[in-house]
């Protein structure tokens, strides 16, 4: 979440390299996923373009989220361009460590969209599963699997211990020292998931934190990324790669006290359209060319990555589709300010829209009233009237629109009636034609759902004698609750 | 409020010249005040010890915020010691600019309370009034008032211009060239109130702010602070001057968005005993002694500046009284952590006592249905179950326990039955039943008001021709509502 690193205003102040991270270079304040959780939002970060474009949404009912579960059937689209492909033809080796989350299907797999090398799990560390109704997740090393969470990887999930995070630091710097060794550039997308829920930390980090398990998985994490940036320091080549720290989504306050993170003064968190759920932490740090000790308060987006990427390695993005990210090395290198808009969804439906400091919310809702009665709840200990509703409330033909200047907490809806509204809404509404214009749909990656193709027998299972049988095929409409 | 400054994580970034204070010297991440509002704070920074003790209290009603409005007849006691009046034995010269706040008949005068000069006024800057029902609030240079808000110094309630910041900086600049010109050690508190509503900006800092009018404002106060501080360098001083920047309440959410501040993660805001009504922005600044980039977790209060005052000055405290206030030096200067509680009182009701990263509530409430139903909102978008109640709830025989650590929001209160809640109320409970058993109260100020006391006639009105003709005394008691 945006309030969980110390230069950010966390109160405990536990993250010091990230925080040396960002005065050495950028802090963007206002920086955005595309999406309000996981998956669609790697999906946009690694197209740049939003889940909407690239199928990363459901149509199975209005504004819900969806993600990528073991029993999906969908997967990133063959006919997606994703970074790692396009930054191949300027000679760059690609690896993603981590969570992939684009599908877990054999056509879906990571090598086979533009990634060479691939240490991690298609899908989040859920579990452990009984291997029978559901298998437990598996850890590939490129093209096989290694083995499976809880098996052959530990997660306790009563100690919260796991070596994962040292597990993907390792391979990340052996990756850095390798490109190094073979003067070869590279790209990697270090996809570490030790915060999401069950959250882990490895022995050494345990009770560490004041925050609890959370704040320990946080400190591997700030300690990592301490490492890996002293690492390319001491390889020198530091000032020949350009790091950006993100997050895929807000924290998740449902997890909260004891998994969960904090979005510092923003409203709500993960699975919603307020600010808690989609702004982000995020640090640009390129030493001898970000001039230490910047602050931005670009508009910035994940899929901005995308197209920052291309541009560092001297390519152009693709032409033939509508790309949503921009270029953000003007605002890096020179200090630029660029207008454009950040649009919030939720599934398939523009739920929000920032421009400038006025966001305006066309539609709003949490989760439902019968969720909501079970505990689950994205929001605990607030309430506004009227904003973070339990039913679907439309606000198209008036916009709830809030300052985020003034209110960074989407509190206090702008009078309708006043002048500031009806210029601010003038422009937005601008901006939303446009947006709905050009919008063009992509095949809808989430809506069906089959036991069948879950990791059974993942590549490389015969080796190890963990190949399963998979359940007869049944595809369903995936249930998607909120 | 804490969440109001860039190195505390507001998303605006303002406040460079505060961020940088920071960034040179010590900040302080648990820093708290004495009081959920203004004026029994500032009566326990300038006497180190708690309003139950120094009279900054009412008995009017159940655990009720009471301050000194103008037609209180209390004020600080001649039997309380005040910082200035200690550290005139040391050759100090002391001056007050800006706001008193501990009584405005003759006796309370800042003058006679060891202060050796003052600029500013008695109270806040409420007003305009018509001079019949209720003088226009007086500002003072040192015995004699200089005129009236809203008559002679300007406030401008439509646009929140006035120039008092600019003219309380130059108060201090000049104050400080004088005592450095004559080799002379001083103390300056520079009370300011800018940011109290209603809010005012001078006019070069009118509408310069993402933040509305409150940003105004508190880019001036930053403004401010930067020149002070460059005017100790600029002298040669800056070494052998101690600066503290902290506040006297959390930001009143009540005067939000246009008039209320940050927060950050904290829940409520003044006037309430959670976190966002008395955790505070601190930095301590002493160049060549503090060293730059210092981050402390240290428990520390208000009343600490007093008795660290005292030390810097070779002093001791008083002895024959109760001092609530402890010495930061080796917080300060070698990094120690000091093992002490917080009380955070409301009246003369202990609502609840910090130790460590535990939190327990005895009593809790922010203010009535019937005033809420009115509008008068102390927590604005957030409401937590059993926690921040329109009743006063007692919790005396089972507390309410945070760990502010996981739950820095106060939002998750620990399990009753776990272990963890029965050793750390172990642990506090003794801490409070020695705070009860040691503590007496001084006799309450706050619970009588009289039209006949307020500032119809300052000393010095008859020169101005501003001597107003006071009603008959009607002495009443104070209606304290929450």
């Amino acid at each position: 979440g945006w309030g969980d690193l110390g230069a950010f205003g966390e109160p405990s102040k536990e993250t010091p390299n990230l925080d040396q991270m960002a005065a050495e270079g950028m802090l963007f304040l206002d920086f955005y996923t595309a999406s309000p959780l996981c998956s669609p939002s790697r999906a946009a970060l690694l197209t740049g373009r939003l889940p909407v474009r690239n199928g990363f949404y459901t149509t199975n009912g209005h504004a819900r989220n969806a993600y990528t579960p073991q029993d999906i059937v969908g997967g990133i689209p063959d006919s997606e361009l994703l970074l790692p492909e396009l930054l191949k033809k300027a000679g760059y080796t690609n690896k993603i460590i981590g969570k992939w989350h684009l599908g877990h299907q054999p056509q879906f797999h990571p090598l086979r969209h533009g990634f060479d090398e691939w240490f991690g799990s298609p899908n989040c560390h859920f579990g452990p599963y009984d291997n029978r109704e559901r298998p437990n997740i598996p850890l590939y090393r490129d093209w096989e699997m290694l083995g499976r969470y809880y098996e052959d990887f530990k997660i306790d999930l009563k100690t919260g211990e796991s070596n994962l995070t040292q597990l993907y630091l390792q391979e990340a710097l052996d990756f850095i020292s390798k490109q190094q060794a073979s003067q070869q550039p590279f790209f990697l997308y270090w996809a570490i998931d030790a915060t999401h829920a069950p959250v882990y930390a490895s022995k050494q980090f345990l009770g560490t934190s004041q925050r609890g398990l959370y704040g320990d998985a946080v400190r591997e994490i700030d300690d990592s990324v301490g490492k890996i940036l002293r690492h390319l320091q001491q390889l020198g080549i530091s000032e020949n790669t350009f790091v950006f720290f993100t997050s895929d989504n807000g924290a998740a306050l449902i997890s909260a006290p004891k998994q969960g993170g904090s979005n510092g003064p923003f409203l709500c968190g993960k699975q919603t359209t307020f600010e808690g759920g989609m702004r982000e932490p995020a640090i640009a740090w390129w030493p001898g060319h970000i001039p230490a000790g910047q602050v931005s308060h670009q508009l910035g987006s994940v899929m901005d990555l995308f197209s920052t990427s291309l541009s560092l390695a001297g390519l152009q993005p693709p032409s033939d589709r509508q790309i949503d990210g921009i270029d953000l090395l003007p605002v890096i290198l020179q200090g630029q300010l660029i207008d454009r808009p950040i649009f919030y969804y939720r599934g398939n439906e523009l739920m929000a829209v920032r421009a400038g400091l006025y966001k305006a919310h066309y539609w709003t809702w949490s989760n439902s009233w019968e969720e909501h009665g079970k505990g689950i709840d994205f929001c605990p200990g607030q309430s506004v009237a009227g904003v973070t509703t339990h039913t679907q409330e439309e606000h198209t033909y008036l916009p709830l629109l809030f300052h985020l200047g003034r209110d960074p907490g989407e509190k206090y809806p702008l009078s309708f009636a006043s002048e500031e509204y009806q210029q601010a809404m003038e422009h937005i509404s601008g901006l939303v034609q446009q947006h709905k214009d050009t919008l063009v749909p992509g095949q809808p990656q989430l809506n069906v759902c089959d036991q069948a193709v879950m990791n059974w027998s993942p590549p490389g299972c015969e080796k190890l004698g963990k190949c399963l049988k998979a359940p007869e095929s049944d595809p369903k409409k995936c249930s998607w609750p909120h």
